[in-house]
């Protein structure tokens, strides 16, 4: 069985942490280096739902794509809910690690598994990464689809394709405008919005949009139309879960380790009902 | 007729621009304090879509509740959209004025327009302006229903009573969960999630929420269950036009100014379809 | 007729708005890139009075050397001196364009102007543009005279050669020392000292100097006696507006757009009279 | 003969450093408290040029209204002016205390000199001073005429009652206007122009405005019209030297000093000669 | 048996967290509030050695005066010694409570400790605390002897009664003076110089001086001549430790809580060794 | 005899200002280019002990280590113990010198000298000069012993070797472990720990190390043993004096300038006294 050292160094492989974002914290959060791994549970969130899945699973590492402390901490007392975590982790001897911006920006990373997902042909890195000389690393992607899809079949394609969340997947422009070329980024997508444009492409595929931003990205218009889709951010970034893990299969494989890798199916995206406005009804002056 | 400037000083009576955040820019941005003013247009988001309304309208003044201009500008040029608004404002006499943060916290304000949409009780404001010595202006309200009804049922009324959007209304937290109180902020509320918390409500109901803040809201859990309820930004504030023109409408007639007042009912908010994730296919080996 | 978008473009190679400095704001202030332009008043300050010097003559486009916002603001409403101007220029459909900084430093730019406004001939920058391989760009001008004068020689030369001021021109040190370089600079000169004492010239012939630059310069001394000449700051810069003015009339002719090209005689110099101290009568017991 | 320590405390006592700015630098520079003072010379600039005179007439101390160092130094060396200055008057056993904002703001100040040489009467400060109950100190003053004059002869009184300078009064606005009120500021007044305009006067008297600032104030126009009088810097404070000197005798008197005080004559404006525009004579294209 | 909470809610009772400096990091670091406490350990150091006499000795909390993390961290891997302190008290169910400026500025705390080890009559506060009305709380203490003693002597008492260590007592100043009043503070003491010149003491007790503030505080002199003692940053605040410890022993009688309450005695002052300058034998051309 | 300017120019050869750190304040400090040089003292504190010292000698420069201002200053009235050295220098017509992170870094620089003082082979820079291509300018030095040695018997050979002082050699770590290579940096050096790790030296000499630093140092173990050998800041730089004045005795040779050099044998070193803890008598429960 291969220590806790050395899986993290062949994932740090993957994934360097010095590719992470300045302001990001990625890396081995709980663990002893010493400690044996024989099982390993990848999800999107390190809360404490998955790290008691983890418990029951009997998992030795825990491997999430979100920071459990983004800004530094000065305690991890059970009394908050990220003290509970550290608690429940280190008392059931499972470690943790992160690999949040340096995951996205990877070749293949948290953006290609979203394109994958739904099929959709990687062209390159919508952000490259300058100190990649070939010009595949960096932050979302921009794909080619093999037939043009209207706005709305795409999606559809998104809700049939990615996990399934009570929120959906919201549209803005023309749901009816062809789609041959789109951008995916994984996650909160509001700053890539200059990029978005200057990559021509047809639409972009991201989560967590807000008014204001999209609103104003909207009223701005481009050279040609452009369509948004904001999808469950939990859900964009699922599909890296199983990437990561065949991943890291395939080096379990390589190096005899005979690692047990799972894939967390639980949804922690915070939404867990939708009810849609009903156009037909209204009882008040509202233009509803 | 009224002069504009007249128009402005009732209104800024309303809603004084010394109540507005530090960092906000509210009050008039465009137009001639000598023009007279007979027709006015209360709307949201002052986009060009909303301009050309009232060039059709024939209005000499359109009140917006969000800001043009947020960060100051050095041109307004009609090569960006809100140079167009601008240059379409000025060559068809209107002018523009916004109520932004004054308004949030005005007595009555943006979150008792909502609350009053959803029948909801006010009880108080969320967080109360310290220099209010009656406790009655601040952001957001906590609020009372006459009967309690499940998380559901309270997101079902908002779908009804708001403007129809193509969002919808999303839930965190267990939706049979009975709610008594709520505390309602229109707009981007996750700023003050302290505050609900404190506040010792059921439920909490605003706009433009993401994964991060909501998820470790809900995961940081409280002395009781507490639900989320999340509607388009725009949905939440469209009612304060509503209110806002009443009042002005009080104003009119008082000073026997024989305005005409209009609420416009175009919906600026961007998403313009949904699509439901189809909880029953899956065609990969995500958790859909 | 060219359009707004062509003419600006021909100005824009002239003075390039990406080498003004950062903190600067140039380029297009106000005006619809599809409009046409048949006529152009270059002056030194967006002031009403210009604005209306602008609207009588029919201009569709005015040029001016000060920006009109240099800081950012939030309104144009016409409540203050400057939402006036923009509310007059777009009232009568005319563009403002703003070329400061990226004039200042261009080949020819401001101090070139001036420089032959006193027949001085230019031998390079004062401060080089390091981007510029030709070494002829940059902050003021280093000029040699083909004959010396006195340093009170050449203040009357400025007096005569420059648009007449009330103000007139001050000299700091001997006023009959010999001159043979000078380095001259557009506007507000004094943040340049250091470089003019770099220089080795024998005087600096600038505008706005105050008492604690001038009086540490002058205490400072240097290798050789140095003396300064100080004109109003509009009078610095008119001498561009002609300059201007011929470059866009060849470009004019150059592509046969036929355009009609004015340069403002207006004194936008705020300082309208001068009074001389009289050394001879003193009433008090001042060492007047 | 008294001590520099018990002088020093005595002019204190006028003008209390806690008093100053937070960001000058006044009080004692150089100086043994223990060592005696019988002559004592007052000026403006602490340059070598009034170092010397106080040399040459066995001055003890010297006392300025501008900081020798206003930012830090961390080194005195003599091979800059400031140094040279240091080490001239330790060799010379002369002390140096500088009275700048504090004296600026104190009752009677700076501004009460100047406006005691124009005879106007003064009637409460320009910004008062939150901290002193009676309303008396502050920066700047507000004055009245006994009879109203013109600018005009506003500004000649000031060339004549003023130490002649080589700049004489340069006047912004209407020089026939009647003035009544008068704000008077020694010193770069143009930070004060938002005081000015709520304080209603008919004029403001100050030195060092450049064109920017004075430019914007006369295009922000006001309720009245309002003119600027700009003498040299060096002229508005030099009264207050005559005014401390006056102070510090009746000191002497008072407590059998028998002090011998003097005020420097030298002229150090930097400003040694002007040229007048000639508005007759025109050799170039020029609005001469 | 008390759960950690109301042990904690105790402690906290007589140094409350916002007490702390606004820099600092106090309050429990590790622990579930739910679990039961029986025997307690203070300490200086929250380090590895300590952390392991507490499990020796089946701990239950450890309360030490040093924060773990005073800066914040993102991680609690054990790859480095903070987290694996982290790692061995969770592993061990001990939780860790800090008590640091909060008990420096506590009365009693800190300060009047290290008095009381050395006989010292506490006279008040060096800084006091503006918000305790009574004057008694605040950083440092002042002191009085009942008989006077020598600096020499005063030094050999501090190395007496303290805790042994490596280094001993450095004294800066005349051996011989007489010491009748002394500060004392224990920790790093030399932002506090400024304070204890003020308090007209003959001597300063405290820790951590280095060469230049030392030494300018010595050559900066004072109306009358003043000692500095330097001990060791550990032994100043060890007593405090007993006196904690005495703290908690009369509320676990007053509540019946039967605690068990253990000091450390282990040196963690990283000094091992201290070898004296010889000041008879030299081999260089140094002033040894 | 040379000037000033000609000597201070020979010495700025061996230690240029520009090598000095942005925040540090080196060069001349006071003194007069022209004045002729005779006699030179080099000392480590410009203090007032060590200006009256030149005084004696009759000295026209004093080199020290340490910057008189280190921070800016705005006076050098001799009612701070800084202005009274500077007032004492002028008025003796001397001048002073600073050479500190230029001397520091300098090839050979204050470690150079320290390590000479030890008998210790100096391998090459702690922290190399990026600037210096051939690798030897930097801070600290990494230096081999011939024969292993003791960390007690290093430090005694520290304590023998370097300028006696009241504080003798502080160890930290295992005072019996063998060093064969070790770090030395005069001053102040735990800003350079990491470095000195990653030396991979089995010691390191240095001074003013504070608990903290320290602590955590050794608590973070190393992948060897490491030791800390703390001596007096001033022992630790006062070899360079000897260093620097051979250097300039050399130049002086070489230019037939026949000065006299001295280096001050006064220690400035704050402590004057010390205790050792008596680890066998204790009267109070301390773990003395």
């Amino acid at each position: 069985m291969p220590r806790l050292s050395e899986v993290i160094a062949a994932l740090e492989n993957l994934w360097p942490a010095e590719r992470a974002e300045s302001w990001d914290a990625v890396g081995t959060v709980v663990g002893d280096p010493g400690q044996e791994v024989s099982r390993v549970l990848f999800a999107v969130d390190p809360v404490q739902e998955i790290v008691e899945e983890a418990v029951k699973l009997g998992a030795d590492l825990l491997v999430t794509h979100h920071p459990l402390y983004l800004r530094g901490t000065t305690t991890v007392a059970a009394t908050t809910f990220k003290g509970r975590v550290v608690h429940t982790l280190i008392k059931n001897d499972i470690a943790l690690l992160v690999a949040h911006t340096n995951a996205d920006t990877a070749d293949p990373g948290v953006s290609d598994a979203l394109a994958g997902a739904l099929d959709l042909r990687v062209v390159g890195p919508l952000v490259p990464d300058p100190s990649d000389g070939e010009g595949r690393r960096g932050l979302g992607r921009v794909c080619e689809l093999d037939h043009p899809v209207t706005v709305r079949e795409l999606a559809a394609r998104a809700a049939a394709r990615l996990p399934a969340t009570a929120q959906g997947i919201r549209v803005a422009g023309d749901p009816e405008a062809l789609v041959r070329t789109v951008a995916v980024s994984g996650g909160s997508g509001d700053s890539l919005f200059e990029q978005v444009r200057a990559a021509g492409v047809d639409a972009f595929l991201t989560a967590d949009l807000r008014h204001h931003p999209a609103s104003e990205f909207m009223a701005a218009g481009a050279p040609r139309p452009l369509a948004l889709l904001d999808a469950a951010h939990w859900a964009t970034e699922w599909p890296w879960c199983e990437l990561a893990a065949t991943q890291l299969d395939e080096i379990s494989d390589r190096r005899g380790w005979d690692l047990r890798v799972h894939v967390s199916r639980t949804v922690t995206d915070p939404w867990t009902a939708h009810v849609a406005s009903d156009a037909t009804s209204s009882s008040t002056g509202a233009p509803n």
